[in-house]
């Protein structure tokens, strides 16, 4: 069934073509194959408040929605059982909030009732972070359907001084998403209703808590697509990617959630419903006050309901998938595919030959080019298939003729498109199974980039298992992790602060997209000057007085 | 001279053409009579603090830069010699500042060294609005060249407890950019250096006073566009533009300063320097502070340095200028319009006939199309000419065929696309030589848009001398123009809260692109609800607690 080979070239095939190493199995079996490991149905028990279980492309007979493939789920509980304490693996104390007592439990029930969860079990996916990493303990998690719910629950938990975890999908990589100590979970698991989608402009209305996927489907069918996606699409909640400010894979050619955001509907910590969701393109009556909360991590506010601009779904999209002999080749094919590709270019990632053979060890995906030092996806989106073609073609023929890129293969139907998109997307979950993993998200000018990711391997030698080096290069986003058998003080102090240090010395960020949350709190000092941390914290104090809004979160902790 | 025609068609002409009623002449021909115009001489004196004059495409012989043309330049003022004081014209009491008094200009002197200008004549420029509906009674003018200099000033006025307000081009159209009594006039007009450019991201560092014309210029030379344009980009300054978050002709294809901006560098009122002027894509450590600033018009610091992301130079830029028989017609050609030439799409604009008539009368302008009751702009960037063409044409072939548009014509001709992009550009300067006049600036859903136009008109009947609606239909952004011999205010009271009325009425905004400034402060609530206000109140208060930066400037006077 020559048909059910994701591989199979459709448009262009580099010439000097060398077997592949590994079999070329369709997706949907490495899917399959996935979904039957054990584990899975103790985690399905853990996926509560998914009002509608997410509908994946698996074979007749599967086991329904693969969890693996999920972030959010725990997917790994399997390997491993016990998570530490995040207070007893950081040094962390606990701030003089309330603890929930059996009246404030009676209270909740008041403003939601039946959808106050305290089951420790029920409670575990959402104490527990998708990396692993972190472990909270709070005793209750709180699922309002409503604005008026939420507003109900922060004004009695803002007089009572009791802290606050708001929680979307749980897939945030730094902590964020999960509490510290035992602070009250608020999930937004149930708002997530679409209020208005206008056909013409694009401009959808929804609750917070709708999964990025669903959205995608629902706005997809009426001819347009989200402006932003990611790997974690499967389970992350809109709301939750503007909390972080997600950068992700549609980046590069729709530009930052502050551009594409038109409004916000957003609970204050005293309760206050802030409702900025205008639907227009553009309104300069006075500040725009819901960019303060693009990004704030739901420390300065609880995001409730979005109005973000869709774009019209193109009707051509083709993925090239590429070997490239050297990085410095990557940086050149990108300014080549700018000039050749312009208003088409929809995404450039990377990956080194590190990451597939993870991809290809813990995921059973095989790599569609030969072996190569670095990989590249480049994805054009458009409105003319023909014109897309053409343009594709003379970028593949001038970038394979120059020598910059040396194995290629292209897709253009779906089903392959998402087989290619998924060497790169799941890029995270095969490190997550190789041990435990230091993720750094990084900023730096396009042509240091890997640098980092060479002194860090050099300078680690045998003590890490992988140092890998992948992302979004199109917008100067490299995600470095390094993965380990287990967690190691020494191995971190290799680590840190010299990642950082060397990305301040680039004038690089520390976090491009995956944000601060718990664990780089410490470190914003190295891309942030101290004016501007005091700011941070001078707007945490106006928007929240008691701290009770994600506590332990964002700014660095007060001496 | 058949090429001298910047109406002759390139690639397509409507079937049915009538012939023109007025002579085609090229728009250097009209842009020399123009600049011959009398009271040229006396405005360009005004034109203080340009370091370098902008360069015009005249003729040979013509009278050097045309300050008619020129948001800036007091190009009226041979009509209009008396503008009225501010606190004249309109209800508001000055707030207890100090007065400046000699020791305070010693002190200027000392960190400007001769760069504080007092004289009256020379500062007539700075006092007075570009509308002329607006005149401050400032007594000093300061330039400061380096943010080190702001800073100094900021932090000398912050003791002393003088207002302050910052001053870019001095283009606005809401009053935010004159002093509404004797504030300190901080001019950014020595601020004029680009700081970096980077040839592979696109990526520019620039001070703040720079001219969004020169940077245009500077940035083309290097194959990149800014990601904005308007009308007054010969005189408007980038910090301006940021400060009041300028929406302009580009604004459907490359989005929102929010999105486009990197970073920033801003004084804030005590004369602390915030450098957030980062060139990163990507940046998430922590609140996104540049947003602040964005839109907030100088009330909260002064914005001294900009980064902000270039888009490529297009290889090929075509503009169709369209006759249509209807509004309907117009917002079904936008339709058809996006589907059809997606990702090439670069300007949607529309005017009707009355702009026209205003545009041929005062600006002696002709229409390159037959009379129509509205005419489209269509404007499309892309990086091959041929596909951008072909795309175009069917375009043009399918609305021409099914009568969505009577005529058009095309050009791709750099000079004749600046032709037929005169004829929108200039309204508002056609508009400034009709009489007074009321602006609005809306943001309505794109289908309700015009209907304001109609019942405004249908409301005002003859005492209004022209009401016109024109405006980024893409973007769903109407001016509505009403003019009349002079100010009247009975004429303000049939506008005034109609139209903001109406607005709110469609879930609008009275505000979309201007700004609010001194004009619109009062009328945020239409847009607004009080939560909003208080925040902005509260931000101000963090920001600027003696209230000396642009005071009565975009936040409703305190009661």
């Amino acid at each position: 069934m020559p048909q059910e080979d994701p591989w199979e070239p459709e448009v262009w095939r580099a010439r000097a073509m060398v077997p592949h190493l590994v079999p070329r199995w369709p997706a949907w079996l490495f899917r399959w194959r996935v979904a039957c490991t054990p584990g899975v149905s103790m985690q399905q028990k853990t996926w509560v408040g998914q009002s509608r279980p997410p509908s994946w492309g698996c074979p007749p007979g599967a086991a329904g929605p693969s969890p693996l493939v999920r972030r959010g789920s725990s997917s790994t509980s399997s390997r491993a059982p016990e998570v530490a304490l995040t207070c007893k693996r950081y040094p962390v104390q606990r701030l003089p909030f309330s603890v929930v007592s059996e009246e404030d439990l009676a209270a909740f029930e008041r403003i939601v009732p039946g959808r106050v969860i305290t089951d420790p079990e029920e409670m575990e996916a959402s104490n527990v972070d998708w990396l692993r990493t972190m472990r909270g303990c709070s005793k209750v998690l709180l699922k309002p359907r409503t604005s008026r719910e939420v507003s109900h629950i922060l004004r009695y938990c803002h007089e009572r001084n009791l802290a606050v975890n708001p929680q979307g999908g749980n897939t945030g990589l730094v902590g964020g998403s999960v509490p510290v100590f035992d602070e009250v979970i608020l999930s937004t698991a149930l708002m997530d209703q679409v209020i208005s989608f206008h056909s013409v402009s694009g401009i959808l209305v929804c609750q917070a808590g709708c999964v990025l996927e669903e959205l995608s489907r629902y706005v997809e069918e009426r001819d347009f697509i989200m402006p932003l996606d990611l790997g974690a699409k499967g389970s992350c909640h809109i709301g939750g990617n503007l909390a972080t400010n997600a950068g992700g894979l549609r980046f590069l050619r729709y530009g930052s959630l502050h551009g594409t955001v038109l409004g916000l509907e957003v609970v204050l910590a005293d309760g206050t419903v802030l409702n900025c969701l205008t639907s227009l393109r553009k309104d300069n009556t006075g500040y725009d006050l819901k960019q303060l909360f693009i990004g704030s991590e739901g420390t300065l506010g609880v995001i409730t309901a979005v109005s973000i601009l869709c774009p019209p779904k193109p009707r051509a999209v083709n993925v090239a998938f590429l070997g490239c002999p050297g990085f410095a080749e990557v940086v050149q094919t990108f300014s080549t595919c700018k000039g050749m590709l312009g208003e088409i270019l929809s995404a450039y990632e990377f990956m080194d030959d590190e990451c597939m053979q993870l991809v290809r060890h813990h995921l059973l995906l095989a790599s569609p080019v030969q072996e190569s030092p670095f990989y590249v996806l480049v994805e054009t989106s458009g409105s003319r298939a023909e014109h897309d073609t053409e343009k594709l073609s003379s970028f593949l023929e001038r970038t394979l003729g120059s020598g910059l890129v040396t194995d290629g293969t292209v897709a253009t139907d779906q089903r392959k498109v998402k087989a290619l998109w998924a060497l790169r997307e799941r890029i995270t979950e095969a490190l997550s199974r190789d041990g435990y993993v230091y993720k750094y998200d990084i900023s730096l000018p396009v042509d240091r980039l890997y640098d980092l990711v060479t002194d860090v391997r050099a300078r680690l030698g045998p003590r890490a298992k992988h140092v890998v080096g992948y992302g979004h290069l199109g917008d100067g986003n490299l995600h470095l992790n390094v993965t380990a058998e287990a967690f190691s003080a020494a191995l971190l102090g290799d680590l840190e602060p010299y990642v950082y240090e060397w990305t301040a010395g680039q004038q690089g960020s520390v976090s491009a997209e995956h944000g601060v949350g718990f664990k780089k709190r410490s470190v914003l000092g190295y891309s942030k000057p101290p004016e501007a941390l005091l700011l941070m914290r001078q707007l945490k104090t106006l928007l929240d007085p008691k701290g009770i809004l994600n506590p332990y979160k964002t700014l660095p902790a007060q001496a």
